[in-house]
Parts: C-alpha cells; structure tokens; sequence
C-alpha cells in the first residue's frame, strides 16, 4: 500500500522558496497566482502490518519537523 | 482556488533522501515501509484567470525539471 505524506511549513513560517516563485512569475509573464507554498512530498510503500499509529510516528518523527511543518498523512490505492 | 502541483524524481532516477528515510527507519524501530521517495509539493492560490495550459507551463517550467522529475497538477477546494 502506498502512503502519502505531504509536509508544508506551518503557516506563520516564512517560505522563502515560495516566495520567490510568487515572485518571479509575474516578471517571467505569468500572473494570476497570488501565493506559492513549498513543502514536501512523500511518498512510502508499506506493508500491511504497518498501522496508522506507526505512520503517524513516523511523519512526525522523521519526515517533518514539528516546530515549523505541518504535515498530512494519507493512504492511497497504488 | 488552491492548485496543488507535486513534484517526484522519475522512477529511474536515484533518490538518496528518500533512501536515507527508508534505511534509517529499521534502525529506529520501525519496519515494514519498504520504499520511500521524496519529492516536493507545493501550494498555490490562483485567481479564476489562470487557466489548466498556464498552469500547466508553470509546473514545467519553474516547479519541476522535466529531465529528471515528473509532476501532477491537480485544482482543490481550499
């Protein structure tokens, strides 16, 4: 089964790499987007003796950093 | 609107992050994942004049590298 983790720096975190996306679109002519967020994407194969608990773990513990990420864990059919 | 773009290495691309998680992870006690792959997600707030080709040649352009990675774009409620 496959598994997603999507980890994005907590809303009151600057995002410099973001920002400077946001920034350059509209000089490179694309404009219309009035925000950019970068995080991380994971994305983990697991066995079926691994539970939402253990997942729940391991994102905190090692695929973010609680101080300054948020972070969602999904399951999905893969 | 929020435009979601997730960005992965190609599957014949190497990903030494991903593999230092899915190395590490047994040593810490935790087994069962037997992959993980990383990659980058990232957030965007578009205005209803953006449309799917302009986003479209955002994420190739200036979110992803199309030599070595592969990306979705997909539109969410936000």
């Amino acid at each position: 089964m496959r598994v997603v983790v999507d980890v994005m720096p907590k809303p009151e975190i600057l995002d410099p790499q973001g920002q400077a996306v946001a920034g350059a679109l509209p000089r490179l002519g694309f404009h219309g987007v009035t925000a950019v967020r970068q995080g991380k994407h994971f994305e983990l194969e697991v066995d079926d003796t691994v539970d939402d608990e253990t997942l729940a773990k391991i994102a905190e513990g090692f695929l973010a950093n609680p101080v300054i990420e948020q972070w969602t864990v999904r399951r999905v059919d893969a």
